[in-house]
């Protein structure tokens, strides 16, 4: 049931790059050849690499790898191997040794080093990781191996999604296009998100890791709670542009904007098809004292099970959205907090505006898409959350289905 | 739905106290002389007081008020003023206007001074406080006063409790006796959680705050996330003892037992009645490197949605387990963690046990009430926490209800 998502438009070929998918059963044997579940992800030239990690303690051994790789080899990538259906998390020893003979598999099938393969993986925790069964479907993979396969990767990387999510842009002549995947939006800490994101533009890895930690900061972390994520959420962006010979761009800023943009875009995606989600809200928080106490402002109110109830219930209950904001950990004058629900001003300086009447609250709480604006009336930073309601589906879907 | 809610033996009175209800219609002028909502409780001598409160940043004027009084005449406590219906929170500037007209009616009543007098709001927030009504009530909760009222006065703080929750204890020729409210446990943050405990053990001020704080540390905080509470939590203790003419105990030892063991007590009578709860589970966690640290791990499982409703669908998710853990935000080896499932080993040294069958855990995650043991495997501290599961019920009863 997810909220109105939009029809995308066509995922663009990057210069430089190839992808294929395969059917590899990697959730169970059955599901061989009727659903995509590998994917890799392979360049022409060297590419530059950068990553953004789960800070889970019990993080998966793709994970570790991954940035392991980012760091010695960040500037000579040639591929990224993902799977769904199996995240080879909470198993023990043998996650290393699985993680390592994914990694070996893509660099053969790629034909370049295992250090220069980055790997994510993502599905049920602790089970047992089919390796065999995804070694038998890498002659598959590399067969499909084509520039216009985006799309089919953003099927390919799927779990619980209900529906294929990318997004492309230009930046001049070059071009960025991404995929991701996610939907354990009530609660995203505990749903693996991915996204690998793919661009000619020359950038070196020194330019793109510290960019793409800002970028994931405004868009992915804005509908996640940091330092709570899942055992293998990963974002890996991967330029070939330097390797193609252009020379790096001096000033990054537009590339960097349409990156954002471009994050967002996949970010509000996942939010739309969270679990059991029929409310996309967006939660802008302005005026604070700097822009991470604006987003833990807007992520308080978003992961509180009794603001998202309230959402679901259209009840415009801001006396739960108060609490909430009172629950951030940031300091706040309650005196300076200004609220609105849409265009409805629900508080103004910390009190009850006059002419507020439960009714307009109500009107826009029953809408499937609003705007809660929060300013705490402090300085001059703010920050855009994404989130969605919590319904009697979300407990259907996890409390029957084993992630 | 609440889980398996013991019989409860008889309140105990205290001498030196005595105690009043008044159905004042707090909530709804409908409900004057349908159920009791206005608690007094009175000391016939100077009372030394504790208290421990909410840490949320709004909290509500009645727990700024008791913070003070409790250290400015901790030693000189006549009297505790509750009220159930409205949680005079989140109503701006009238907050403290009220609140004060609360405490100088219970002063009056009391004959006592309006500094000797502690408070407690809880019910709906945001909501203007009906002072008149309460003081249209003052005469008949002077008039019902009483040594043997303390149930009466456990029904009276209640909101959304299907039970009044009330413990009594005998520590030697002394008597505890306490009453608490709170149902909203599945994420009891958002909650009100209100806890008044009398003793005639003669205990000073001195004494008894830092014992409070400590014995708080080990039941309803266990039940709660630290920090991260409503806007009017907040747990009084009296004791009529000294002012009785006792000479105060030189080993507060026992006495700190029995209140530790009666807080449990009233702290796992609100996690059984907690909202849409269906079963009780108990996590414990042992081996840490601090009790903070163990407590930190119990609660990270204890609110991960995911977890709850693996317990509501009876789904032995021991990967989603390790998740939460992961995120506890505490060091961790992964090769160290072991978890059993009631007498089903589950992991040990981090892998899978070689004799688990999935079965047998599915079999203790069925039943109504289990314990779930943690062992980090890296010091000597441990630490007990109770919570309950996510079910469909608590989505009904937060999308529906206005707290």
């Amino acid at each position: 049931m997810a909220v109105n998502p939009p029809e995308l438009s066509p995922a663009l070929p990057v210069p430089g790059f190839r992808v294929g998918t395969a059917s590899c059963g990697v959730k169970s044997a059955d599901l061989i050849g009727k659903r995509q579940d590998l994917t890799l992800i392979v360049t022409d030239v060297a590419a530059h690499a950068a990553g953004v990690f789960t800070q889970n303690n019990f993080r998966a051994a793709c994970v570790d790898f991954g940035e392991a790789t980012v760091l010695s080899h960040g500037e000579n990538i040639r591929c990224i191997i993902g799977n769904a259906g199996n995240a080879n998390a909470g198993v023990g020893e043998m996650e290393r040794v699985w993680s390592q003979q994914l990694i070996d598999l893509a660099a053969s099938a790629a034909g370049c080093g295992s250090e220069q393969v980055l790997s994510a993986s993502t599905g049920v925790v602790g089970e047992a990781f089919p390796i065999d069964r995804i070694a038998a479907g890498m002659d598959e993979v590399v067969t499909n191996l084509d520039a216009n396969h985006w799309q089919d990767a953003a099927h390919a990387i799927r779990t619980t999604d209900t529906f294929a999510k990318w997004a492309s842009k230009k930046v001049g002549d070059y071009t960025i296009t991404g995929i991701s995947k996610g939907s354990g939006m009530i609660h995203p800490n505990m749903a693996t998100m991915l996204s690998f994101v793919a661009t000619d533009a020359p950038l070196t890895h020194a330019q793109l890791q510290p960019m793409l930690k800002r970028v994931a900061n405004r868009s992915f972390n804005c509908i996640s709670v940091d330092g709570d994520t899942s055992t293998n959420d990963t974002l890996y962006l991967l330029s070939s542009g330097i390797g193609l010979g252009h020379t790096p761009l001096d000033d990054t800023s537009e590339f960097e904007q349409a990156l954002t943009e471009l994050c967002i875009e996949l970010a509000q995606l996942i939010t739309r098809d969270g679990e059991g989600v029929s409310k996309f809200v967006t939660i802008k928080v302005t005026h604070a004292h700097s822009e991470e106490d604006a987003r833990t402002v807007g992520r308080a109110i978003a992961v509180s099970p009794l603001v998202k109830t309230a959402f679901a219930g259209s009840d415009a209950n801001w006396g739960r959205i108060l609490v909430a904001i009172g629950n951030a950990g940031i300091a706040i004058d309650r005196n300076k907090i200004g609220l609105k629900a849409g265009d409805v001003t629900m508080l103004e300086s910390g009190n009850l505006h006059p002419d507020y009447r439960d009714e307009d609250g109500m009107e826009v709480f029953a809408k499937d898409e609003f705007t809660l604006h929060v300013d705490l009336g402090l300085g001059d930073a703010e920050a855009t959350i994404w989130t969605g309601d919590l319904t009697h589906e979300y407990i259907v879907i996890n409390a029957e289905y084993r992630t």
